[in-house]
């Protein structure tokens, strides 16, 4: 047992998992390895890559008992590849199968039979909600989940960490030697940046589309070079559950708060400058950070240089009208983004690698200059969590919150200081995604807080009128107002470890009682 | 020593080279290794890439004896950065370097000079021409050069054959952080499809541009991800050496003839169809055929679905015009092309592993229908010399001559009879690039021969007016003209070793006397 940079048991060492290495810092751990190498498989010219379905191309691959396989969620919650190639491989009678997704949704519910069946006895995913994600707090899996960035999972896979025997990839538009792409056919999605990562890495790539297209399909987000077999089939995903509609705006007034003190701490920053770059999730108080972002571009004539991570139609909006350069987008968050990725050259889809892999020679969130983040909570180290609930349950992903955390100039925590009757700023977060010296500002609606580490930042917003307060004294008001939490009663089994992007523990999350 | 299936000499082993494998067939190797993984190394955010110069950038790279080098040969004979590069590393002191270029020009003629002083003890590379290219046929390097096919050099980078320690990469366009493209600036080349590559798998990369231009500089050939140092100099090229003009159509009636023959063959062998794909070189010959094809798609309301390779203006003519529905280029021939490539989403830049690497799960040549090859020699078996002069010097590159032949469904090779007084056809060629099984349809100014493997083809062929002989009936009309070319005298010393796309051996060059 270790106890890490921000104070967390991790154990040295876990049946079933291996060593585990403790989370010493942001940028301690130095690559001493080799880029991973898929193994070399070959094609000839008269050779066809399609296949009948989903259970001809299990058995063609060859995967096998122990073996590991991988899936994207750019279907969100319209995803039906993971649950068909799972029920194929069950009946198959293949188990003890490492299931390594980019993310998973309350959709993947059925894999909890799997678990119980043996077909699933590893899980390595970004996210998890829904029954799946209850289940796994109570205990269900053998082995603990591995919880990684968006840009750590794609450093894991480059590193070997993560070896993929099969990867099982939807995609919307595809031609048969298997050059494909999110751009066109009725389940389809804009980037396919998770993908992308799993398609160069795996010993073999299999695509599942319901759209296919004369070749070449190109451009394409998945290569031919790179594809083993393609597989037809009438449905790859809803729709409805892949893209939604265009974003609304909040008209809550506590968001509106919010989006307007973390928009003047942005002015105030001085990073609001000619050829800034920037990130939003798609919360409303983030929407509407940058709505008035895009109001003080325009009255300063302040253009963007790009703006990254998921892209919504706010940004595309923006692309369109000249206020940004380029959009880089690892994942369409509505409609608008994923029409605009296949029709405008300036709307650039970049894999997870690139977008945040912090162990290749300089990802994009290292020229990121702000990313307004959401949290669940916030402690006063500045450590936040975006992945268990109040009572401990897991319910989240990490996503790219601490790749782009840690690889901005300016990340700043948008939050209630309530939720639901419970306080967000807390002595301790039940879990970390995000460590505190990553996170420079956290506004919320009752006050704002600076990282003591940004002194520059301080003396700059202090000259200000925005409410600043010390994170104690915005912990402080979240009790007076809502009460101390109840600490959780979590058992003793780890159910998930909390892989920082750079591959250390950064935190356990235990089974909840 | 072997006999190799073509009936060549290869030794076993070569001091300072190592083993070697022989020939076997055009799809006898099952690859059994894994990818090429380069160390991975990582940039931090606030490091900055760039650097003062050359000499900075050797030094930083940690470049030592005995270590490999890289560089592209999109500047053609405009490229100033080979010698620079090597200059500097002979300045520095740096001994014993293997020079391991995707081609080497008769520009690189200082090269001579460095392998005299030790400097560059060993090449391996796809073409070479001029006085460097004499000197080593003379026997000047210790150890024979590897000559690569532009798959063969891609396969043997991604498999490992050829660990690149630095690359050094010219580029046209790039930003502060090491996106770079081949689209703007004074040295703009278009593709920069063989240095796509280099970058993916070199363990340094350095990018040295004339023309730095703001981030992000997208879409990028050479991603930010990819790149460990930037250099920015007054000149990398010489812009009338880089891109020619527009090309010009040959009035050359001995040229004319054999592209109205080699028309013929492609109409009549029932490739010519709606979705078909076509390459062409840049020869009067070639130009010429596609030419003729075009007339023939026109009138027949034919499209091809791509064309590939080495593009020209007159394959992007036929894009614009909706003749063509893709282009897949690896290298821009002319300005058109050069042009195009960063203004037409429908002119896609392709690298050299997608292009013709055999050894990946499809490269583009294998879905390609026609293929239209030169030749300076051609013998009873179909093989074909593109290497090596009627004095048994080196004067040419491989290319993607071999890949191209054995992908394809129709390799025809365009050539006069009889060229300077000499047969084209001939008993046995000096050097063998592209072995006879891999060619179908010979087609000179006096007639035209089918390989006897291609039945179907003969029986096509033979119901038309086209003037038909056996290989042998046209090696004798050659020698009834020119007389039986003498042999050329060699001497023991290997100079090169022709590598096959595949890693194994198909020829040797030895040292002309």
């Amino acid at each position: 047992m270790a106890i890490n940079k921000i104070g967390r048991e991790i154990p040295d060492y876990i049946e079933g998992i291996g060593e585990l290495k403790s989370y010493e810092g942001p940028f301690s751990v130095e690559p001493a390895k080799r880029r991973f190498g898929r193994k070399i498989s070959t094609i000839t010219p008269k050779q066809s890559k399609i296949l009948e379905d989903i259970e001809q191309a299990i058995i063609e691959t060859g995967l096998k008992d122990g073996m590991t396989i991988s899936f994207h969620h750019h279907f969100r919650e319209g995803d039906y590849i993971i649950n068909m190639v799972v029920d194929t491989i069950a009946k198959l009678g293949i188990k003890n199968i490492t299931l390594a997704p980019s993310s998973l949704n309350s959709v993947h519910a059925p894999i909890i039979e799997h678990i119980k069946n043996g077909v699933i006895t590893k899980i390595e995913t970004s996210g998890l909600r829904g029954s799946l994600a209850d289940a796994i707090s109570k205990g269900i899996l053998e082995y603990p989940v591995k919880i990684r960035s968006h840009g750590g999972r794609a450093r894991a896979i480059e590193a070997g960490d993560v070896k993929i025997d099969v990867a099982f990839l939807g995609v919307p538009a595809c031609d048969e030697y298997g050059n494909a792409n999110g751009h066109s056919g009725k389940s389809f999605c804009g980037s396919l940046g998770y993908a992308k990562v799993d398609a160069q890495y795996a010993d073999k790539v299999v695509l599942i589309t319901d759209n296919l297209v004369p070749y070449p399909n190109v451009p394409a987000s998945i290569a031919q070079t790179d594809v083993d077999f393609v597989v037809k089939m009438d449905a790859i995903g809803d729709p409805k559950g892949i893209v939604s509609g265009a974003t609304r705006y909040t008209k809550n007034p506590r968001e509106l708060l919010i989006a307007k003190y973390a928009a003047t701490v942005i002015k105030e920053s001085g990073y609001l400058a000619d050829g800034f770059s920037m990130q939003c999730g798609t919360g409303g108080a983030s929407l509407a950070v940058a709505r008035s972002i895009k109001q003080t571009m325009i009255e300063k004539d302040i253009k963007a240089s790009f703006a990254l991570g998921g892209i919504t139609g706010q940004f595309v909006e923006m692309l369109e009208e000249g206020l940004i350069n380029k959009l880089y987008d690892t994942q369409c968050f509505d409609l608008t983004a994923a029409k605009s990725i296949g029709t405008n050259p300036n709307h650039v889809e970049i894999d997870a690698g690139f977008y945040a892999n912090p162990h290749n020679k300089g990802c994009a969130v290292n020229v990121l200059d702000i990313v307004i983040l959401s949290a669940l909570e916030v402690d006063t180290e500045f450590n936040v969590n975006v992945i268990t609930g109040s009572d401990g349950v897991l319910r989240g992903a990490s996503g790219g919150h601490c790749d782009t955390a840690a690889g901005s100039k300016l990340s700043i925590i948008v939050a209630p200081l309530i939720r639901g009757r419970i306080p967000t700023i807390v002595e301790n977060v039940n879990t970390v995604i995000t460590p505190g010296e990553t996170i420079d500002v956290v506004v919320t609606d009752r006050g704002i807080a600076v990282n003591p580490l940004r002194t520059d930042l301080i003396e700059k917003l202090s000259k200000t009128n925005l409410p600043i307060f010390t994170i104690e004294e915005l912990k402080e008001k979240a009790e007076k107002i809502a009460g101390k939490p109840k600490a959780i009663q979590y058992g003793e089994k780890i159910v998930a470890l909390v892989e920082y992007r750079d591959g250390t523990i950064i935190d356990v999350i235990k089974e909840v009682k």
